[in-house]
Formats: C-alpha cells, sequence, structure tokens
C-alpha cells in the first residue's frame, strides 16, 4: 500500500513546531475542532494567533489520522474504501450527497500575519491565498454542517497572461491535468509536493467520509495553454491586428440570448455581423506556412505566443457565449477547442465560403447540437484521459463536467465510460442549468443536474421559490438545492439578506428530489459574490463597504478571503446541526418521489409546507417555512391527505425544529388541519 | 567632540532595515513627523505596519539629526547648547517649561506584534515595553503639543525581589545610578549600551529644543539593594519571624493622616502601637555579628537578602508614610536609608530605651524636622553625587526631588550645590504639594513646586478650579497646572471626562505663574490611572472594560500600553497647537504676576476668566472658560480695572481661539464690558 500522504504531511508539519513562533492567525470558524493548543491567543478581532505546524499536525492527528483503518488506503474512492453495494449505472451516491463548493485559493485563505493584505509571500514568507494543507481546517466545521461531498472549483494550472483581476481565474485552464502551483503550501514548502498535499487532502476529506468531486472544462482552455505546441490545428485563429474588431456577432432581428437552435441559424449566417466576424478568422500556423512552423519550434522560443504573434501576426481567438445575441462580452482568458476538423455539417450550405477557416460561431462550439463529419479523436480520447488521470492519482470520487451538454455526445459518453471504467462508483454531476433536459442528463449518465434552484429560491416575493419546491419531484434526475453559486449574487446580499439566507440554507436541507448544496461562504453570510457571471450585478460587486479590504474583488479572479468573521458566523453550523439527524432519519423519504406532498393549500398565505411520510410506520414530517422577512405569520392547512396517505391519526404532535426556538410538543394539530406561527424567515419543522 | 550617540543609533539601527519586515505595528501618534515609508501600511486598527529599522532610522534623521550643528555638543545641557545667559541661582527656565511626564517603560510600550499580550520578548523576539529608541518617536507628538520640558519617571534599576505588579515599580529604586535594564531596546540589542540609548534620547530632545528632567529618590530605596552589602548599618532592620506584625503603628487619640509636627510626638511615643513597633527592630547584622558578617561576606552568596535571613533571621523593615496614622499600608517594596546615625535628637528623651537599635518611625524619616547629632556623611555624599554623575553622563537640565522636603536641609542643600556646579542653570523641581511651603521651596533652591493642582482643578464644582486659579499669583514660586499625575486618578476618567479633560489641558496653557504639566496618556485621554497613590480609587483602577487588555493593570507596576488608539487621539494636540503661539507671545505676561488679572466679578456665573494685558503696547488677553460639562452658559462681566491698566479702549475685538470654533472677529466687547457666550467647556481666547 502506498505511504499515507497525510501522514507524511502531519509528519512534516511537526517536524516545524519548533519553526512556528510566528505571527500567525487564522478565524476560529477553521478551529471547529477545538485546537487548545498552549500557545494559542483568542484576538480581539475573535481571530486564533497559532502556531501553524502545530495547529495542522494537530488537526491532522485529531481529526483524520485517529480515524484511519491501516488496512485501508484512503487514496481509492470512498465507495471501495466503504465497500459499497452499487447499484444502478454508479455514481448515485450523489443523489444522498450535501454538496460544499470550495474553492481552496479563496476558502482557505486568510491574512494570517494581519497585514491588511493578502499576500503570496507574507511577513512571515507564508502564502495568504488558500491552498489544499490550509482547506483541511475547514473540513470539521463541514462536518458540522452536515456536508459529506466537497465539489471543488477547478484545481489545474490557469494562464497568467490574459489573465483577469489579480491572479486569473481557475477557469483559464492552461493544464487540464497538472495542479495550479498556486495550491502549493509553504508551511512545508519542500517537504510535500503539491500532488501529495492534494492526494492528503483527499484522504483526510474520505477519512470524515466525505468524497470529493471536481470540475473539469473539456470544452474551453487559455489562450495560452501547452496543447498549441503539438496541435495549432485544435485552436480558432485571427490576426493580431483584427483583435480590436472580434465582437460577439450581433444578429439583427433576433432577441437577446437565445438558444442556437437550428430554426435560427440560416439568420445567423445571413447577417452581415456574422460574415464580418467569419473574415477574420486564418488558418492555424502551421498550416499556413508549415516550414516556419517547424522552424519556429526548433527554435523553441520562451513564448510560443509571442513568437507566433511575431513571426505569423497571428493569435488564438478568445471564446464568447454561444447563446445568440447575448450581452456577456467575449471571454478574453480562454478559447474553445475544435472537436471536429470540419464545419458543422447542418450549416455548412450556409457559408458563403466553404473554405472559410474554423471559426467560432453559435454552432461551432455547441458541438453536440452541430456535429462536423470529421471528429478531432485525438483531443477527444486526451479529453476522455483527464479525469482517470486524476481517479489513479488522487482517489476522487466525481466531477461536475463544464458546458458538458455543449460536447459531442460520443465523446461526453467516452468521458463518463473512461472515468467509470476506473472506478463504477463515479459520479456526475451535469451542468445543465435547464430542469427540462433532466431526462437527457439522466439518460446520458448523469446522477445529478445543478439546475436553475440559485435563481429560482431568492426570488421568494415572484413565487419562484414556491414553484421550485412544488415541482421539486417532478425532476427525472434530482438537482441542486441552492439558493447561490459562486457564478451569482450571495443570498446574504440580497433581499431578506441574512434572514432569508438563514431559512434557505436550512430548508435546502430538506427537500424532496433536491440536492443540498452550499457555496463557499455562505455559510457565514458572506455578501460580496465570488464573480458575477450570473444573475448578479455591479451593484453587488461594489456592495462592501469602501474600506473593506475586498472591496469590489471577486474570488474567482482576485486575491481574496472570505469574511470568516461575520459576527454570526456560528450560526448557520448551529442550526445546520440540528437538521443532520432529521435529514439522516428521513433520507429514504427525502429521495422517494412518492413520499412526499407539497401542502399546497398554503398559497393563501406566502408560507410554504411539505410534507413526508414513512409508508412503513405512518410517521409524518412536516416542513414549513415563512419566506416573508419583514412578517410574521399565522397559517393552517389541512393535512387530510397525508394523514390519509401515511394512515396517521396521531394529534399529539413533537416540534422538532425550528431556526428560532427548541423543540417541545406541537400543539397546533387536529385531525385535519395543522396550525402554526411562524416568524419571519422561520422553518418549523413537525412530526407526528 | 565625543561621538553622537544618536548618529550611532541611527547608523546601527539603518545597517538592520534589511531585517525588518516584520509584523511590527506601532500607534500612528508615534508618526506625527509623517513618515512615509513605502512598506508602511495603515491598518484597519489604525495602527501603522512599519518596518521598525526604517521607521526608527527615519524618525532620527528627519526630525533630529537634521537639525545638528556638527560644531555642538547636544551632550550638554540645553543652557549650554544655546549659550543661554543665566540670571538669579540657576534652573529658572523651569519657569517657562511646559512639561511633559513620561514613564519610558509605559510610555513608549505597544503591542507591537498585535498578539493581544505586551511581551518582553515577542513574536519577532522584540520588547513591547517601552525604551528610550522607542520613546523618540514621541518626541514629534510632543512638539506638537508644545512641550519643551521631558520629565522622566524614575529610570533606575528597580528591585525586582519584593516587587508590585508583574514588572515593580521603577520607585523601589536598587541602584541610583544603574539605568533599569528593561528599558534596552532589542532592536539594536547588542550595538549599542543602554546608556548610549539613554545618551541619544537626550541628544534628540535636546535637538528638539527640549529639556530632560528626571526624578531622583534620595530617601527610599529597595529593601534589597545593592548598599546593604558594604553598609548593613544604614538601614533599619527586623527579625524575619517578626514580619507578619511589622505594621504601621496607630496612635490612639490622633486623628488620619497627620503631619508628624512636634506637638504629637510625645503622644506618638507614649502610645503602646509605637512602643510595641519599636520593640520590632533590631541592630543590624554586621553590628550584631561582625565576625559572621565578616564570612558572610567572604562567602560571596548569589543573594545575600536571602542569606542574612537565614544566618542572622533579620530583614530590611518595609517603609511607610511619614504621617501618623496614614491609612496606607506599608510601602512592601522599598525601606528608608538612615541619614543620622543617632535617634531623633528632639525625641531621644521620649525612648524608654535609649539604646533601642535603629527605627522607622515618623520622625526618623522626617529628617529635614528631625535630625541627629550624628550625619551619615558617607550617604550624604553618595547622595550629592547620583545627579552630577547623570549630569556628566547624559546631559540632563534638570530634576525632582522625590521627599527632598523630607532630607535634612544640610544634605538637600549640598545636593542643590554639587548638581549647580556641574551646571549652573540645573533647574530643580520640588515633589511640594502644600502651596504654603512654596516661599521655603524657593529659598531652598528649587525653581518650581509641584504643588496641588493634580486636586484642585479637577474639583470644578466644590470651587477648587477657580480657587487655583484665583490664586495662582500669590505663590512665591510657580507651580504645575495640571489636572492629573502619575499618582493620581486621570482628568479623562472623572466627572466631565473628555470635556472636562480637554478644557483644562488647553487653559493649564496660559494660567498666570503656572506651568503646564500634561501627564503621559492624558493628551489622548487616557482613563486608566497609573497608580492609585493619591486621589484615585479602587473604582477608577477597575474603570476599563473586562475585555481590555490592560483592565486592572497600573503602569507603574505593571506591563502596561496607553490606549494611544482613542479615537480622538489628535484632538487636543490640535487644540494644543492653536495655543503654542498664543503662549508664546505673551509669555512675558504669564510669567509675571503684575500683568493678570482674574475678573472675579465672573463667579455670578460658573464660568472662570482671567486677562492679561501688555504694559508695552495695552494689548489685552481674555481666556475664558466655561467648566459646566453640561450646560453651555451665556456669560458677561466688567472689564474696566483691566482696561484701566492697559490704557486700552479698543472695542474692536478679536476671537484669538476657541476650543470649539475657529477665529474671526468678536463683537461682545463694549467700552466696560465682555459677553460672550461659552459651550460645554469652552475655552474661549479674545484680545483687543
Amino acid at each position: 500500500m502506498a505511504v499515507s500522504k497525510l501522514e507524511k504531511l502531519a509528519n512534516a508539519l511537526k517536524s516545524k513546531v519548533p519553526e512556528g513562533r510566528i505571527n500567525f492567525t487564522v478565524p476560529d470558524i477553521w478551529n471547529a475542532w477545538d485546537y487548545q493548543g498552549p500557545e494559542m491567543r483568542r484576538l480581539p478581532s475573535e481571530e486564533l494567533l497559532v502556531n501553524p505546524y502545530s495547529f495542522y499536525s494537530s488537526l491532522i492527528n485529531a481529526c483524520f489520522l485517529v480515524k484511519k483503518d491501516p488496512q485501508i488506503d484512503y487514496q481509492k474512492p470512498l465507495s471501495k474504501i466503504n465497500n459499497e453495494k452499487i447499484t444502478s449505472k454508479g455514481g448515485d451516491w450523489l443523489h444522498r450527497a450535501s454538496l460544499y463548493s470550495m474553492m481552496p485559493r479563496a476558502s482557505a485563505a486568510w491574512d494570517h500575519d494581519r497585514s491588511h493584505s493578502l499576500d503570496l509571500d507574507n511577513l512571515d514568507h507564508l502564502k495568504e491565498t488558500g491552498t489544499f494543507v490550509k482547506a483541511l481546517a475547514l473540513l470539521p466545521f463541514l462536518d458540522k454542517l452536515g456536508i459529506n461531498t466537497i465539489y471543488l472549483l477547478p484545481l489545474t494550472r490557469y494562464s497568467e497572461t490574459n489573465k483577469k483581476g489579480e491572479l486569473g481565474s481557475p477557469y483559464a485552464v492552461s493544464s487540464s491535468t497538472e495542479l495550479d502551483p498556486n495550491l502549493k503550501d509553504d508551511l512545508c514548502l519542500d517537504m510535500l509536493t503539491l500532488e501529495e498535499e492534494f492526494q492528503a487532502f483527499v484522504e483526510a476529506c474520505h477519512l470524515m467520509q466525505m468524497r470529493v468531486t471536481i470540475d473539469i472544462m473539456p470544452r474551453t482552455i487559455a489562450r495560452d495553454n501547452t496543447l498549441i505546441k503539438d496541435h495549432p490545428d485544435w485552436f480558432y485563429w485571427i490576426k493580431v491586428h483584427d483583435f480590436d474588431q472580434y465582437q460577439v456577432p450581433r444578429v439583427e432581428g433576433l432577441p437577446n440570448t437565445l438558444p442556437p437552435n437550428p430554426e435560427h441559424m440560416e439568420k445567423v449566417y445571413a447577417s452581415p455581423s456574422v460574415k464580418k466576424h467569419l473574415a477574420l478568422f486564418q488558418q492555424d500556423p502551421k498550416t499556413t506556412n508549415e516550414s516556419l512552423w517547424a522552424k519556429l519550434l526548433e527554435d523553441n522560443p520562451d513564448n510560443l505566443q509571442e513568437a507566433i504573434k511575431e513571426h505569423y501576426g497571428l493569435m488564438v481567438a478568445p471564446a464568447f457565449s454561444d447563446h445568440i445575441n447575448d450581452i456577456q462580452p467575449p471571454w478574453s482568458d480562454i478559447t474553445f477547442l475544435r472537436f471536429y476538423f470540419d464545419h458543422p455539417t447542418a450549416n455548412r450550405s450556409f457559408l458563403e465560403n466553404p473554405d472559410t477557416p474554423p471559426y467560432i460561431l453559435f454552432d461551432t462550439i455547441k458541438a453536440n447540437l452541430y456535429p462536423g463529419e470529421k471528429p478531432n479523436r485525438e483531443l477527444w480520447d486526451l479529453l476522455s484521459g483527464i479525469i482517470p488521470k486524476f481517479q489513479k492519482k488522487y482517489g476522487i470520487d466525481g466531477a461536475r463536467i463544464d458546458m458538458g451538454h455543449a460536447l459531442p455526445k460520443a465523446l461526453l459518453e467516452n468521458i463518463m465510460a473512461s472515468a467509470r471504467n476506473v472506478d463504477h462508483d463515479f459520479g456526475f454531476i451535469a451542468e445543465e442549468l435547464n430542469p427540462a433536459n433532466a431526462k437527457t442528463a439522466k439518460e446520458l449518465g448523469y446522477n445529478i443536474l445543478v439546475g436553475n434552484s440559485f435563481w429560482m429560491e431568492p426570488r421568494v416575493k415572484e413565487g419562484y421559490l414556491r414553484e421550485f419546491i412544488n415541482r421539486a419531484t417532478e425532476s427525472e434526475l434530482p438537482m441542486y438545492a441552492c439558493s447561490e453559486t459562486h457564478d451569482s449574487a450571495r443570498i446574504a446580499n440580497r433581499n431578506g439578506g441574512l434572514l432569508l439566507s438563514r431559512m434557505l440554507t436550512v430548508v435546502n436541507m430538506l427537500l424532496p428530489n433536491r440536492i443540498p448544496f452550499i457555496n463557499s461562504g455562505q455559510e457565514f453570510y458572506e455578501t460580496q459574490p465570488m464573480n458575477i457571471g450570473v444573475d448578479c450585478t455591479i451593484d453587488d460587486r461594489y456592495s462592501l463597504p469602501e474600506t473593506d479590504l475586498f472591496y469590489g474583488k471577486l474570488a474567482l479572479f482576485d486575491k481574496y478571503a472570505f469574511h470568516y468573521l461575520h459576527p454570526q458566523r456560528w450560526e448557520l453550523a448551529d442550526l445546520l446541526q440540528g437538521i443532520i439527524k432529521i435529514r439522516k432519519q428521513w433520507l429514504p423519504q427525502l429521495l422517494d418521489k412518492e413520499a412526499s406532498l407539497v401542502l399546497s393549500f398554503w398559497e393563501e398565505s406566502c408560507a410554504i409546507a411539505f410534507g413526508y411520510y414513512n409508508k412503513d410506520n405512518g410517521d409524518i414530517l412536516i416542513v414549513a417555512m415563512n419566506p416573508d422577512f419583514e412578517n410574521d405569520i399565522q397559517v393552517g392547512g389541512s393535512i387530510s391527505r397525508l394523514r390519509e396517505l401515511a394512515k396517521n391519526h396521531n394529534t399529539k404532535g413533537k416540534l422538532l425544529y425550528s431556526t428560532y426556538e427548541f423543540g417541545g410538543d406541537f400543539h397546533g394539530l387536529s385531525l385535519d388541519t395543522i396550525n402554526l406561527h411562524l416568524q419571519k424567515c422561520e422553518v418549523k419543522i413537525i412530526t407526528f
């Protein structure tokens, strides 16, 4: 069996304890495991001043290694570690998942030296942006929240050439398998490799009975990436001096943000703006001049991109949205990979010139709808090999495929088959926002989908939260129950703020056919979005006080640490602690579409309620919430149908849970109805 | 000429700049000189994060060395540096002084590493209690306050054996001339000696045209001190096993805190409590057994005190107040020196046993009133040599003599003569609280006296502030105008708090025949007393929030840093800036008892006002204040007498200054009267 990298890490850290009398603070949330080092001091800021070597080596021993069975290799997927029986085509453990979306660079960042600057090399020569090692301290806190699956935002090396913000986006992948060197910790600088540190992280998660899923981006890649050298023809090219004119073409007569469906394509190709756009594209440098290319490679320039610019006047074209007339500007840091060597078969006839060089358009980048006839097999194989590399090296348990639905179907199938060939129980999350596509996603082999809850849930007054809950059991695949993502506005920064955030975070743990999903920072009411990609405005971006170190900063691009010292930072952890037991007990009903019922008559008030019944013993669980963040309400309604289904006639009820008060008998029950008082954004859970 | 220690210090600090990328913060008040180092960062706490080597070497260059005349030795007294004409018997520059009472250990202390603990060896192995080097950064701020004389609390090595608090009191002198090693800075640890650092400090003060006065304690000394070895007979001894019974004797039939005047002494000696007390005293160990003493010294024990305890069962007796029935407990850390080898001549007859061993009683420790016949000449010479040592080595300008009035007159004269022999313009401050003794003090050679303003000024409602001002010109010697001292409650912690503190600190700068005196911390509204010695209660001691790092701590005994981050920390500096020019212009009148007049008719309201007139040009200056911290007032009264004296008939007045508003014409003047509106605790200065 391989040497445990977590043990190696613990030993490395321990050996440095004598060097650890330094100015290193962590937020107290990182000590949900109750470290009691004699050197620790709680500062007035509520930060903890610790010896980091002592803190982290103690963490690893006290929280992870203590659970280790020496016979088990924790670098394997959790299904194998637990020797789980696998039903279905695999990955359906995702149905029982509670997901936490973590971006280690930001989630585990802290201004450790309190210099009011998040430094890559702080006063003690330590890294203040997040690392895998530092992220270990979050796991005990996440465990308190009931999290059992860590969803990691991209971890791989990203481009710093056309980077956005201070650091660049991890979505601007410059290597699909090499880890982002920024995630290497300085605490044990030369004692472990970055790869070993991620291995240790996955090991620790598995020891906590948490699964690890990653995010892979097969469709897009940074404009400067290592593939160009060997495969210039896998990319789209334009002239450097045309770059200024490179825009998202605007198709006259069509509305904004329209899916590129076949019925629109003739109009698209006929548009003067598109024609002008297509004229910008050039053959790749190798095709343009093969001998020059050979020489150029032989010269082995430091910066291939610059050399191409200089010798060819060519550059890789930036990507943009695949929706017609999307208002987003081009995505300057990334480009698309060519899945086919020819133009889309279906639209070829619309081209004035069939010899038009490869071009980026709504169809070429939506290869699932618009395949060509000459697939780029080598690329497909390469993409299908990414996940297996991560599986074999780190033992990850699942992946979200970024824009998977835009890939050629055969490629997607290949990616999934390759992964499940390594681990039959590998889980797949579809980055599919449209619930109507759940059935297709299921057929493709996905286990769950992202869905649209991040948009529906916050829109309480418009009735979308109610609709989201009402339609929960309709979906062919379970989808996220979340109120924010790394792309959206923060729920704590929306109308209703902290109160609504609290209600939704709690109730998401108990929705039927939904997967609780917490976006890093949400659990302590972070208000600053990580990106302003989707459903997020410029006002959201600038909502922090101007004096805040992270005013206007976005975690996806900038050096960013969350506001871990929020005065109510422990509140949701406390509230979710109470939910864990209920969720565990009622999980079979949460997963069983037949075992729940929305109490739809409640629509007369703004309150929303739904019930579960246990077919075996007739127990009923009612979850009721008041999404109104301004008024308390008194509500009531019929529960006859639920009683009928459960064959339950109990009139003695129990208040199992409330976001405001604790336990006790519940007196609002009759044989027909339930009546209860709900405070602002209160969640009440009653059983009988 | 001697090498400038300040230059040596600057060079030493500069050489360490490359090591200064550490976590070192200072309060921004320490940067009143506008350091702009590129590494400096203002933290949200309003502290400045700096490279300390860069910060301090820049300070020395920018604020002090830049003013240096290479021909001048700044290690001489300022009178010599400035080549001042000396009138009178010398030291009368004190009449023009604005004093700042500094206790370097506390005044220059800071939790530099922000570990929420004031450490002697912080995370960067630096000292967080104050040092001479760190105190340099206070000088530019003090300059803004108009300070021209630094009065330093005791600087010499103190005892740590019977110490009070965390560090012990600097008043428990264990060596009269050796500097307190705690004041050595770690920034240039082995590059300068402690003595050189103090030399540098005095040099810097002189370059700022500030004088330096120190505090010397000829009467008391730490119970463990180096003199015992050679002079056991200079001390008072009791048996170790009697220590529990050692108390201040209580004389029945006499009131509390009574001066030990001759008329009481018979009663004192007749008291059973005193008899019991006298019976505790023993002959010194040498006298008790000379051969044992010789052997003991030959054995040269590490701890002589312990050896004496072991072999003789003897210990040095603690000191106590010289007032009969004072309620203060014994001063456990110090003892008295024997000025005479025999008992007080005047009271000898009251002794039942003339062979009573030397004893501490209200008379033996009040040698000015109760001399003996056999003076301890060797001790007198030693004490007279203390100040000259400081003068020759450091170039200090003056001294306060602690309890000087309790010394034998001849000793005091000797002390003064020795100092003025070295520097004819050496200044002496009498620790005389009773204004009635001003004349005596003047005759003895003192230049100014402490007086009782610290007690009078805060008692506004009781009328003592008014009385203090009304009687200002009565005093034969100028005395302090202050509202607090290191022994008293803080003015900002009294009724009226910040408002009253502001008014008094401002107005003290302009009182006739008074010497402005600011107690370290007062200038930014520190509320915690440094000691609870005089006019200070246990409630004052515990008035900080319990979460405050210095809750209950006293600067005189504990590790203490002032609250330099007070939100209004710059206010008094700004207000005093406006006074400097007025004080400078009117200084001749401030010093001339004939040139001022209290506007006594103002007694009808609570307002107080006084005026100055310039005999040469007839200008009048009126200073008016409203000591009421709750109500604004409208006041007015006659100025006829002032006009008459000044021969001034101007009706166009000018508002020269206010603690609330700025400048402009003043319209409240008529030929007979002045009328003005005063806000709460406002000071208004009008000229015409």
